[in-house]
């Protein structure tokens, strides 16, 4: 019974950092589809998003058969059910880079991009990318530590966002409406995946401590005054 | 004891319905901030979030204790899981309400939408309001028929959201990118504040039913459908 139980637990643990390195790796497919207009790519995260709900369901599943039948206390009640926020989490990730990929689709053999904004869809991307790795790192190593660095890397993402904010609200913005659609919602699509993966590391902190980080309450005020605050 | 748990189950139920309550007035009152430029309502939805958020934690509090003091099992059990995943949902309404608001603060005196589109954010809002109000009663009378149709009116939101994009990417469009930003994040707080709502009733039809609608799965590439088939 108590091996099955441990097993159990580590399924779920398992399982949540496999979601998170298919997010992490959607959103690079996603992000390389996107910079060079590559249908191949972008058709791959498309087809192969039905896994990351597939794993999501598996893990809520878990979590649920966890609480029924293990009754867990403590540090383990703690993951489980941080496990159920979580999964929801990374669930969001990898529809965030399917939002991506279908984008970069349907503009195919076009690019979405003006030349002049793909540095910063670049650097969102890898920001996006790095910040998916930590998470899945963070749930496989549950290092505090490390969880609570993983704001630092959603500030610069957020830097990125309002400064493309600023690029599209330049006078000089020739490149109309359309482009400009396709671009606002990227830039949140982006950000939002970061917010996520910060998300995660909140949880793996409460998790770890018993203690949720004082964002609890302004995580949302903060998110939305990152978003908001994008220059006039 | 017994008195205890059900009173910490039905406060946790209770907390759920007033947090919707507040999300779906705070999506209203943004509304009208938008389509009025009314700085006072704006301000008002703005310094009252934390209400929510502060519900938010309060709900989440109790949800672990219930499953930590009490191990509640079978539909018990599901009401906490189920809850613990609901207040995730609102508490995105209620930031999206918040994101609305923020952007009419940020225009006023100006008005953020043009008078073409002002009809759409007013169904928009209605839209909202309403299906608001229906996760609240969902919430309340846990009708999983009640909870079922609330994909119905996603989906005129849905449409509406489609709608909006057409008028933006039609040649004649004469407000400008800043315009179009805005216009494009609001469209989707819009949506995503319904999708959320969705995603509740499909919650309360799991912890009723102990069946999670086929919709788990799909839900995610449907949401990622409804934002990317938007006309070209």
């Amino acid at each position: 019974m108590r091996v099955a139980y441990n097993e159990q637990m580590t399924e779920l643990a398992d399982s949540l950092g496999e979601m998170a390195g298919l997010a992490g790796a959607a959103m690079e497919r996603a992000t390389q589809s996107l910079l060079q207009a590559d249908l191949t790519l972008a058709e791959q995260v498309i087809g192969e998003h039905d896994k990351i709900t597939e794993l999501s369901a598996l893990c809520e599943e878990r979590a649920f058969a966890l609480l029924a039948l293990q009754a867990p206390v403590a540090g383990d009640l703690r993951s489980v059910v941080s496990g159920i926020q979580i999964v929801a989490d990374i669930d969001r990730m990898g529809a965030l880079a399917l939002h991506v990929a279908k984008i970069a689709r349907r503009r195919h053999p076009n690019h979405v991009l003006p030349e002049e904004v793909n540095g910063y869809f670049a650097e969102m991307g890898r920001i996006a990318v790095s910040i998916g790795a930590a998470a899945k790192e963070v749930l496989e190593t549950r290092d505090p530590e490390r969880a609570a660095r993983l704001r630092e890397e959603d500030e610069a993402m957020d830097d990125l966002h309002r400064h493309l904010f600023n690029v599209q609200m330049d006078r000089e913005w020739k490149h109309g409406v359309a482009a400009a659609v396709d671009i606002t919602l990227l830039g949140r699509f982006y950000e939002r995946f970061a917010d996520h993966a910060v998300e995660v590391g909140r949880r793996v902190i409460f998790l770890v401590t018993g203690q949720l980080p004082a964002e609890d309450g302004s995580v949302t005020a903060k998110r939305a005054d990152d978003l908001t605050t994008y220059p006039e």
